[in-house]
C-alpha cells in the first residue's frame, strides 16, 4: 500500500540542509539590515479578502488562495457567489500587509519607520520548474521619508545585505515612474492608456523593440509612438553620467524640476557608494516594474548569471493613503529570496561530536555522558553503534559529526566505559 | 475618513519589539536543540484538506481554515457541498505535516531522524484574550527510535532549551497511555468507551473529581468506575519514587512488562537529569494529553505561575504508518511558544550610534559618513536633527541608540563637519 505523501501541488518540503542554508542566509540579510536601523515586523499570513482584491495587486489578485468563511452549512443549497462564501485570503506579497500594518500601528512606530519583513507569500501560479506557490520574500521599507534619502539608503542597505552573503557583484538599474509618464506624454500616449504603455514597455527585455512596437499597435497607440519612445530611450541611454541630468531636461522638457533634482541626488549617492563597494549602477529608461502603485524612483539589482533581477523596489507615496485620511510617503526594496538561495554563500553549522553507544549501555548513562560532553555549548549527538565502524564514522562525518567517543558496558567491572575514537584507529579497526 | 485597518479577527500584528523578543527566543530554542543533533525542517503552511480531516486531529479538525479550489466560476449555480468547493487547508498543528513529510522524504533522512519545526499554525477558534487564530508552535520529534531513549532525550533537550531562555524551574509530569488503558480496563470501562474515559479524566484539573464523576455518569459508565479510578490514582500518586514501579505492577496487574521497564528507564534518566539541573519530575496518573494518536509515554512541563503546561508531548507509534506501508516509531515534544514568550529572558540587540544630520547636509555625505562609521559591523542609523536636542537624544536612547554624532554643513568652508555629541553636553546645550 503506497500512500501519496507529496505536499500540495506547486509547494515543496524543505530538507534539513536546505533549511540550514535558507535560515543562515535570511539571518545574515536581516542582521545586515538591522545595522541600518531596520527592524523586523510580522503580520498574519491571512488578510481580509477585500484588502487583497482592491486593485493594487495587478495580476497577483487573480492568484489569491481564497479562504472559506467559517460556519457555512455543509451544503450550499441556494445559488451563491464565491464572494459570499469567502472572507479571507493568503497574502500574495508583503507590501499590501505593510500598508495596512502601518495604518493600524502608526502611533507605536517611529518616524521614519524602517521595517524588515521576511516570510512566505502565496500565489496560485501555474506550477513550473523553480516557481513555487509558497515562497519567501525579504522586504525593507522606509515609511514617512519623502526625500530620496530613502531610495539611496534602501539601495545601499540592500547592496550591503547581499554582499554579506557573498553577492557583492551587483548592478543597480535606476529609473523613475514620473520620467516614464513624461515619456508616455512625449510619445502622445493618452493618460488612460498609460498603464498599457508601461506593461508593453516592461516586456522589452523579453520581446525586443519589434515586439513592443507590435503591442503598441494592438493597443491602438499612434504609429509614431514607438519610434518616438525608441528615439528618446536611445538618447537617454547614451548620455554619460555627468550629462545625464542635462540630457533628461532637454529631451523631456515637461519633466518637473523635482524629478531631475531627485535623480541628481540619488545618482550622487550611488556614485559615492560605487567608490567604496564593487556595486555598479546605471540609468535604465526601459525599467518599468510591474506593480501599479509606484509613484517615483524605481530600481532593480541584477547579478551575473541570473536572468531578470535579484531585487526590485521603488517609491509608492499613494498606497498608504488608502488606509489613512492622508498620504504617507513610502519606499521599499524587496529581495527575491528564492532567486539568491543557490548563489549565496553561507557557513554551515559548526561540527559536532558523536557519542556512539552499544545497545547494552543504560540510557541514563548515555544521556548523562552526552550531557557532560556537551557542557553548555558543544553539539553532541548520541548514536547507536551499528555495522562496520569505519563506514558508520564516514556516514557521521558527512552529517557534520567529526569527533567520536565510544560508550560500552564493561560487564566484568559492571560499569560504563567511554573511549575516544580517532579516524585512523577506526580505519585500522575495520 | 477613518478606514478600518485591523488584521483579520483573532489575528494580530507584531510590533518591532515583540518580533525582536520572539525571534531571539526562538533562535535560542532552535540553537539549544541543535546541540542535541536536531535539525530544522519546513513544510508548506497549506496541506491537502483530506490529510487535515483524517480524524487524527480531534477537535482541531473543526477549526480548519479551508481554502477554495482555484478556477471555480464566480457563481455556484447548482447545489454544492463544501467538500466539492475546497481542496486545501491551513495546517492546525505541526505533527500531521511531519508525518506526511517523513513519508515523502524518508530516503533523504537519517535514522533516527531528529527534527525541529518552528512556525505558525492556524485554528479558527473563538477569539478570546491571549488566544490567537495564528500562533507559533515549536516542536521537536525523533522518528525511527522505538526505545525510550527518545522520550528521555526529548525531555532533556526541551528542559535544556527552556533553561537557555531562563526557564529552568520546570516540573516534568510523566505518564503512559498504556497505563491509562490498563486503568480504564481495571475500572470496567469497555474498549469502545475508552476515548470518552480519557476525555473526561483529562478535565480533572478543571472540574475536579466530582465533575469527573458526573461526566462518567453521563457517559453511562458503571457507578463504581469513578471510585475505582480514584482509588487507583490515589494509590499510585502516593507511591514514592523507588517503590513506584512495584506499586504499578501490583495495582495494575494486567500492565505489560514493557510498560514497567520503559517507565523504570525514563524514571532513572529523569532522576539523573534532576541531579544536574534544577528540573524536577513526578509521575502523574491523571495526565492524559488531548490528541488521539498517543500510544506510549506522555509528558508535560509546567512552570510556576503558568496555568496548564508550557510544553507537552509523547510517543505516537501508529501515526506515521498511515502514510507508509509499515509503522514507524515516533515521539515528539512541543513547546507552547506563545505561552513562554512573556516569561522568557532575552537580550535585546546591541546598542547603536545615531548620525544626526541637519537638513542641508547632502544625502551622499550623510550616507557615506554612516557607512564609514558602520564599517562592517556596527549599527548606525541616520536621523534628521529636529526639535530640542536633549529630547531627541532621549527618544533615540529609548530606541537603543546610545551614541551620537552631529553632521552639519559649514557654508563658510563649504564642507560637512562631523562632531560627536555626549549626553552631558547635550543636556547643557538645551
Amino acid at each position: 500500500m503506497k500512500i501519496q505523501a507529496s505536499p500540495p501541488r506547486g509547494t515543496r518540503d524543505l530538507l534539513p540542509e536546505q533549511v540550514a542554508r535558507r535560515d543562515s542566509i535570511l539571518a545574515s540579510l536581516i542582521n545586515a539590515y538591522s545595522k541600518f536601523g531596520y527592524q523586523r515586523i510580522e503580520t498574519p499570513a491571512i488578510e481580509d479578502i477585500s484588502r487583497l482584491q482592491n486593485g493594487q495587486g495587478g495580476e497577483n489578485e487573480k492568484l489569491i488562495f481564497q479562504i472559506l468563511r467559517r460556519g457555512l452549512p455543509s451544503h450550499i443549497e441556494a445559488e451563491a457567489t464565491i464572494s459570499e462564501l469567502v472572507d479571507l485570503g493568503l497574502r500574495y506579497d508583503l507590501t499590501v500587509p505593510l500598508a495596512r500594518y502601518y495604518a493600524n500601528n502608526r502611533s507605536d512606530l517611529p518616524v521614519p519607520f524602517r521595517s524588515i519583513q521576511a516570510g512566505p507569500v502565496w500565489r496560485a501560479e501555474r506550477p513550473q520548474r523553480g516557481r513555487y506557490r509558497q515562497f519567501y520574500q525579504c522586504d525593507i521599507d522606509m515609511v514617512g521619508e519623502a526625500g530620496v534619502l530613502a531610495e539611496a539608503e534602501l539601495i545601499e542597505a540592500t547592496s550591503f545585505a547581499l554582499a554579506t552573503v557573498g553577492l557583492s557583484d551587483v548592478t543597480i538599474r535606476l529609473s523613475d515612474r514620473r520620467l516614464l509618464t513624461a515619456l508616455a506624454t512625449e510619445a502622445g500616449i493618452a493618460e488612460q492608456d498609460r498603464n498599457g504603455f508601461f506593461v508593453a514597455l516592461d516586456k522589452l527585455d523579453k520581446i525586443g523593440w519589434d515586439g513592443v512596437r507590435a503591442q503598441f499597435g494592438e493597443l491602438g497607440f499612434p504609429a509614431r509612438a514607438a519610434d518616438s519612445v525608441l528615439g528618446i530611450v536611445d538618447l537617454l541611454g547614451n548620455a554619460s553620467g555627468d550629462k545625464l541630468v542635462d540630457t533628461l531636461a532637454n529631451t523631456l522638457p515637461q519633466l518637473e524640476a523635482e524629478v531631475l533634482s531627485d535623480f541628481a541626488v540619488t545618482a550622487a549617492s550611488l556614485d559615492r557608494l560605487a567608490q567604496s563597494r564593487s556595486s555598479r549602477w546605471r540609468f535604465d529608461p526601459t525599467l518599468v516594474r510591474g506593480m501599479g502603485y509606484y509613484t517615483g524612483q524605481i530600481f532593480e539589482m541584477s547579478y551575473p548569471g541570473v536572468s531578470g533581477s535579484v531585487a526590485g523596489g521603488g517609491r509608492y507615496d499613494k498606497l498608504l493613503g488608502r488606509y489613512l485620511d492622508h498620504d504617507v510617503p513610502a519606499c521599499g526594496f524587496s529581495i527575491g529570496f528564492e532567486r539568491i538561495i543557490d548563489l549565496a554563500q553561507y557557513s554551515a553549522d559548526s561540527a559536532g561530536l558523536a557519542v556512539l553507544f552499544d545497545s547494552d549501555v543504560p540510557i541514563a548513562d548515555i544521556l548523562s555522558t552526552a550531557r557532560s560532553l556537551r557542557g553548555d555549548g558543544s553539539k553532541v549527538e548520541v548514536v547507536k553503534r551499528s555495522g562496520k565502524l569505519a563506514a558508520q564514522l564516514e556516514r557521521l562525518e558527512r552529517k557534520g559529526l567529526t569527533e567520536f567517543v565510544h560508550l560500552r558496558y564493561d560487564a566484568h567491572a559492571k560499569s560504563v566505559v567511554c573511549e575516544s575514537i580517532t579516524r585512523s584507529r577506526s580505519a585500522a579497526a575495520t
